[in-house]
This record gives structure tokens, C-alpha cells and sequence, in this order.
């Protein structure tokens, strides 16, 4: 599937400060990325690099002393998502599990997945296959979650989510990472570029381990799982965030756009529960 | 140094489960490990694997059925503490950073460093050199913080210990780790084996990048910095935990022991306002 | 039922401070108490006064400048529970809610019940008959909370127990107290003198307000509910601590024993689903 | 002093559902209320009460089934400030204290003395009058703490607000309560109308109980402190909220004025160090 993803954000800066944005679409074997375009206005210096954990890229940029910066990002995407009967998305073994993915079942700042053990097991614990589980966390998420603007804040965690129940797209998918791991289901947080978002901005939901595949899961329901442009993949929210900021500088807007470049796209189901989808 | 570890560590196993142990000492340029013992009663199966962030070697060990086991794991370890003067331990600016330096700015779990920002400034703001911030850092805790055991528990953050200004060698550390990262100083958590620790056991410290150094730090006070054997570092508990489980176990008890190897051994001094210590 | 109930704590002192104890049975209509007899060593100046909201009563006592200090109290009380039948038990408009019931609709400390509102509605929302959604929540906490100590702390909130899922009877209380308070129900934390406890300690269970009585619940099915002898009602622990001290003074610990003097006791079915008991 | 104050408050009912609202100015020796007018449209049906704990007077209101409801409310108020002079403002010993006054010790939800222990001591301990340490507290909070609206939530408690140092005045209030209370002076916090309030608003600020008075601090320093009409006071905002809804509906917006009636006011000085001022 293509898309053409244009972001614009915006900061006032006090003094000069430092920005790490992770909004560049990951580069793959399974995602191409072409005609990317970065601009700052005023003009600002800044580097690329890649990430020591997780799976993202990272622009570092130094901006000017004081007034405004605005950033403009362009780039066009194509990837293909690789569709997995649910008969092969079982439970593997810690042993057999890659270092990179053993990280993912360890407990993290907003997927508190060492105090969900009760609670998931109470819930899900009598399921046995280990994708019949996962489905089943993402539909309790999403019949008992309200999607729901301007209740989470930054400081809102699977904890937090698991019984106050309303939240928005980070929030969904903390609680579907911490409550993967709470049942030794390795887990991570995905961002992405994501085609019908509304309103259109950048989404986030998680990926569980499954059968040796990371297979896509979305507690909202509002995209189709296969209209999405990686951007990055980690921990949770604080390892994937879209812009850290380190000096004196405030945050004022921001606008995504997502077009479809793809006539003949065929959204798949985001809720089957005969087979998975997965990016990597 | 040279020194000498065991570890016993026991569990109770109500059914077969996974153990992940990083009690290993890390093996580096600077630091070698060599008769190595791991045993197990009753024998298990396990494999050893590097970590994916942070650094660490992991032991992943599969325990049988029932009953109870037990680890006993020794080694021989001999490092070199690298002395640095302080006029050399700067600020290094964010594009200059490496990416596995990069991610220690962030906030983490045990180390809210964002919600630390302005207590941070406020208290250490206006000290301009690197160097001389962290070691404000390290004596504020060692004056304001009591070493207590029994209060903190595995919840226990630096957001908690700043006010309740309790806790041991892990929440000292947690502390300031996250007050560096709010001061933009990239910081991460030690775990290691400590000569002269009183009771024996594990201990924790932590390390800030300063001048392209990781230089250790101890706010306790308690064991000379050119005493210890590194285990791990990592962004904070979560990454570096001794023992993670999964399954239906019960942790029972360990006991660590630390002899030291060197007739000629003489403690640096672990307060130092002109030099900072570096294993790595 | 006729209990006879001696209480032993034991405290170290470093410098002159004060204690406020609410460990004396309440005294009403309902409950006689008699026999009464409170001794330190060393001797100490105390007063008893009523509280100022909830109920109890307080011994406030000042302690000697230094050394150990040992409460020893005594008492004998009578009371009678008495039996409503369940269709008595209806939910009750605010507006006909007396001011001293009103505040227990209000979420608290411990009992957060502003949090746990859609979980509750989720979970409890469906059922129609006042008695019956505590009952139901009554036998949810049962079935779905561990019952072990060492686990939860003072900071432990119905918050926490509600996903984790493990506590001892402060935090089976806090529980009930909680999602009666979210479906609108006014709830409150009972600490007592319990028969049979094991082992022997104080208790502490939780009342809801239905048809105009205060309706006693034990999620934690330990004792009978006529078995016990009221000390204090409030808002939650915070409220009704068995101790709370203002100085420089440890806590060592304390004893409590609780003796039948009533040889035809019978107990009541503590998790009737027909009936409900007040001691109100 | 004299005001005339008036409110406006809108909600939209999804279905019949009760409010609790405690926004009437309170009665007493020391302050009158006349022209009270309270109006709802639609009509409602409504009853007043008195608090059974803290001090207050609350409207409890039955709304109708759907649709929108506007409260207006109006009243002059007069009251008198007491001037007293610092070396009366002295610590009061526990024994000497009314039952009213003691449950102001006590750690309240979002008023964690508990917790703020070591802080308050580390910081004004070592201050000896207890008038000063309270204006000490007051001045730490106003240097410490920004004010910021957007920040801080209906979760935020002293306990964020002592290290995010940020926050309106119900944080600026929280924290002044909790660090008295921490040092073993009462403390409770105080809701009324205030004049000169910018953005014109609900007001918030904390009394100490000091020499048997309860003296009034506002850490904000926004407003003249005989500028204000006493509403309500408890032990922190969940005791003397505003609004308490019960049911299915919305806030929508509030507007509250207060316009001086008395030609000759002459503002205290706020921040005095050299005397307090009571209004009980």
C-alpha cells in the first residue's frame, strides 16, 4: 500500500534548545521510503540517526536562539503487509526467543505489565492459544475503553487505563502491551502514519509476538490495519515519543496528513480473529 | 581489582517456569571474568544471551516441575578504575552523543525525569559545570535521603524517594539517574558485586556521561567506587533486574558474598570533588 | 454477643511525643462497654476525647522524653447485630440521605471511588436491587482478591488492590467501600475487634448505606459478621487509624486477643445473599 | 468588607441525575449573607444542608431527565477580618486541641502529610515560632511553585505539586495544607469568593491552626486576603468541592463574579511576616 505523509510542527523557542523527533517512517526490507523532504524555517542544523533500542529513526536538531521554528516533513511510503493464518501465532518459548525480542516481556514505565498478573490471568488466563489471547485483550480493550479526547495526560499508564477505562489511541495500546506481558506474551508499542485517522493525526497501537512474527493489533478500531506507515516501534510512549525536547521551548501545534496513493486498496479486517497482520 | 562472587539464590516452583538471571559480571575490554561456575540443583536447562539495550548478559534457565531450586553461580573478575580529572568531565552536546548514550536522556520507569525538571533546576540550575552538577546531585541525596531497608518496595520511584527521602543503594540511585536526566546529563543505573558492603549483596549505583566518560556514582557512600565489579547498566531496575520470572514460583532467598583478591587494594575515594571513576 | 478484648503496643521513644489511639470499642445505643481499663508503663498523661466526624473515640496520650513505652487495654462489650431482610435494603434518593451519610458518597484517600466509576457500571451497572450490587461486589472482591499480607503497604489504595488483586483485610475494605461509592451507594471502612480472626489482630471491614442502615460486609469471609465489636467508622483508614503518632517514636508492635464470652454463640452466615446484619 | 458575588453554571443532563453543589457563602458570627437567590432553569426541586464535617452549606439538586440546566446564584456577603499579631500565633499542644481541630492532622487524599515527613523537616524544621514556620511554607510554595493553568488535574495532589512545581491555586492550597501538616500544625483547606481574582473565579487558599485561630495564607498571592467571602472549609478539595455530580451529565462552563460593594477597602498586606489574619 502507498501513502504521501506531510507533517507540520511548530515550537516557540525561549533559548536555544535541542528537539529529537522520531515522525521519519521507518526504512525496512518490508517498507520503502522515497521522496522525503525536512525543512525548518528558520534554518537549523541537524543530523540523523538510528536507534539503540526499539526500531525507529531519530533527527536531532539544533535550534536558533529565540522566536519560532517551524518544522515541514514530507515523504511518500510503501509497504506490504504480510497476512498469518492464526493456527501459526503461538506461544514461543523464552529460550527461543531473540534478545530483541525478550526485552518486550519485561514491564515498562506506562505498561506496568509486573502489576496486571492478577488481573489478566483472572481475565484471560483460561484461554489457551496464544493468539486467541491477544484477541481477546483487544476486545476487551475496546468494549470497555471509551475513546475519548483531553482525560489522559502524559503521566497516564496501563494502570491508570486498566480501571479508569477512557483514553485515546496511546492509551489503547499501553493497555494492550502491559496486559501481552502480563501473560508472558512479549509486547511492544508501535507509531505510524495511519490512512481514515479522525481527526487526522499520529496513531499508535501494539504488536505482540506471536508464532515468531510481530503481529499488529488495534484496540480503537478506527483504521484499517493495513493503512498504516511504520514510524517507529518500542518499549511504550516514552521510547517511541514523536518529539523530546531538551532546553527552553514550547510545543504549539502540529498537523499530519495521510493520502492514499493506492486506487485499488482494500482495507483488511482490523478485528479477525482467523488471522493476524504483521509489518516486520 | 580482583575479586572473588558467589551467589546463592533459591526458589520455590510450584510449576515449570522461566528464570532470567543478570548476575553474570559483564564481560569487557575493562573488566575480565574467568572461573565461572553455574550450577543448579536439581539441573535445569539454560543458555546465556546477550542483552538488546543496555548492557548485560543474561541466563535464561528453564525449572522443572516442582519442588524447589537452587543457583550457585561464582566467578573471578578483575577490572581497572580509570581516573579523570574534572576539568575534563563536560557537557557533551546532544548531536555529539551516540545513540546508545542518547536514549539515557529519556525518562524511564523507576526514573521520571520529566516530572523532575523544575525541582531539578531550581536546586542545581545554576552550577555550570557538568561535573560539579552531578556531584551536587550525589551529596544532596547522601544529606537528604536516610538509608533505611524495609520502607521502599518494587513501586518505589525516584518521584517517590525525592519527597520521602527514604529508601536503599536502588532508589539512591534511581534518584540520580533522574535527576541527571532532567538536567539534560545522559545518566543510567549499575548493578554490580561491592566489596566492603554491609550486609552483603547486590548493590546498585549509577553512572552519568560526562566529557564522553560514564562515570560512576554512589550517593550511599557505602563502598569504594574502585571496589565493585560490573553486572549490568541499563535505563533504570526494569532493565537490569537480578532475577525476572515468569510462571509459578516463589522467591525464597540469596546470599552474596565478595572477597577481595588484591593484598594491595586502596579504596579511591568515593566522594571526590576533583576526580570522577569510570570502569567502562 | 459478649466479647472480652485486650490490646498490648509496644512503642520506642526518642523524644517527647504524641499518640492518638482509637483502639476503645465505640459505645452506643447498640453497644455497651464496660470493664474498661488502659495502663502504661511508664505512666503517661491521656485524655479520651469523641471524634469530629465518622465515629470513634480517641486516646490522646503524651509520651515520656525517652526509652520504651507499653499500652495495655482492656475491655468488655456487648452488642446485638440486627437481621434485615433484603428487600428492606433499597437504594436511598440523596435528597433523603442525612448530611452525616452524604460524605460517605464522596471518593477519599484510600477509596477513590471517582476513578473506579465506569469499572464499577461495567461490572456492577446491570444489576438493579440495591443489596444485590453489594453483595455482588461483596463476592467479587472474594473471589477475585488474594488474600496475603507483606504485600501492600500504607500507601496501598482501593486503586491498586482493584488490579492487583492482593492485600489483607484494610484493602478488601477499602475495595468495597470504593465501588459501592461509584455506583452512588454510601459506603464506610469498620475497623473492629473480630472473634476468631486468625491470626488475632484487628480487623476491618466495610458498610454500606442501604434502606437507611449501615450494612456490615467482609469480602475477606473470615469471621462471622456477629463476632465482632465495632471501634470506629470513617471514611476510610486515614480516618479510624488504630494509631497515629506525632513526634520522634517507633512502633515495635502490638498484640490483640479476642475472647467469647457468650457460650451460645451462633454465627451468622456472613455471605448471605437474603439477608443483611448492622450493628448500626 | 462587602461583596456582591454571582455564579452561573451549566450542565447538559443525559439523564435524571443529582448535584451536590457547595458554592453558598458561609454563615457564622464573623459573616453575613443576605439577597440570596438561587435559581434553576428548567426548575429543579432543591434542599439545603449543613456539613456534617468540615464547615459548609450544601445545595443538593434533583435535575430533570434530559436536556440542559443553568444554575444562577446570587448574594452579598460582609465579613470581618481578625488582625493578629505573630507572637500570639503560637503552637498549640495536641491535648489542647478540640476534636474539630485534630482531624486536621491527619493525611488527607490529596494532602499527603504522611508522605511529605522528611521534606517538611529537612526544610523548615529548624524553624522555631510556628507562625514563622507556616509563613516560611507560604513563601517556599509562592518562590517554588509556577502558577500555570492546563497543568495540574483533578488527580494532581500535594505530593506532584512539591516536585513538579506547577499548578493553580487548589495545588498552591493542597501544598500549604500538607507541609503544616507534616510539621504537626492543623491545617485545612478554605474555598471562597475573592476580589480582584484574575481570571475572576472560585478562589482556594489554606488556614493554619495557630495560637487557637485559624489563620489564613495564600501562597498564589493574588489576591488581598480581607478581599475574600468564605464558602467552605474540610480537608482538601474532595470535602469541598464545588460540585459533586451523581448520575449521567456534563459540566459545561462556569462564570463566577464578585464586585466590591464597600467604597473604602483597603487591601492587608498578604504576605505579612509580622501578623496574621482569621476570618473564623
Amino acid at each position: 500500500m502507498k501513502l504521501a505523509v506531510t507533517v507540520k510542527m511548530k515550537y516557540e523557542i525561549i533559548s536555544s534548545s535541542s528537539v529529537i523527533l522520531s515522525i521519519l517512517p521507518f526504512k525496512s526490507d518490508t517498507q520503502k521510503v522515497w521522496d522525503e523532504a525536512f525543512e525548518a524555517v528558520p534554518g537549523v542544523t541537524m543530523q540523523e540517526v538510528p536507534a539503540a533500542a526499539g526500531e525507529k529513526r531519530m533527527k536531532i536538531i539544533e535550534v536558533p536562539d529565540a522566536g519560532s521554528v517551524t518544522f515541514a516533513f514530507s515523504a511518500k511510503v510503501e509497504n506490504q503487509i504480510q497476512t498469518i493464518p492464526s493456527h501459526q501465532l503461538v506461544d514461543v518459548a523464552i529460550p527461543l526467543m531473540p534478545a530483541s525480542v525478550i526485552r518486550y516481556l519485561h514491564p515498562s514505565r506506562y505498561c506496568q505489565s509486573d502489576r496486571l498478573y492478577k488481573f489478566a490471568h483472572h481475565k484471560f488466563g483460561n484461554i489457551h492459544h496464544a493468539f486467541d489471547k491477544v484477541i481477546a485483550v483487544r476486545d476487551w480493550i475496546h468494549e470497555n475503553v471509551e475513546y475519548r479526547g483531553g482525560y489522559s495526560t502524559s503521566h497516564t499508564s496501563a494502570f491508570d487505563t486498566i480501571t479508569e477505562q477512557v483514553g485515546v489511541c496511546r492509551d489503547f495500546a499501553h493497555l494492550g502491551v502491559a496486559l501481552c506481558r502480563a501473560l508472558t506474551i512479549p509486547a511492544r508499542y508501535f507509531t505510524g502514519y495511519a490512512y481514515q485517522l479522525q481527526p487526522s493525526d499520529f496513531h499508535a497501537c501494539f504488536e505482540a509476538y506471536l508464532g515468531g512474527h510481530w503481529v499488529l493489533f488495534d484496540s480503537t478500531k478506527m483504521v484499517p490495519l493495513n493503512g498504516m506507515a511504520k514510524i517507529a516501534t518500542g518499549a511504550d510512549a516514552t521510547e517511541t515519543a514523536f518529539a523530546s525536547t531538551f532546553g527552553n521551548l514550547h510545543f504549539q501545534n502540529h498537523e499530519v496528513s495521510v493520502e492514499l496513493l493506492d486506487p485499488d486498496f482494500e482495507p483488511v479486517d482490523s478485528f479477525s480473529t482467523t488471522q493476524g497482520y504483521s509489518f516486520s
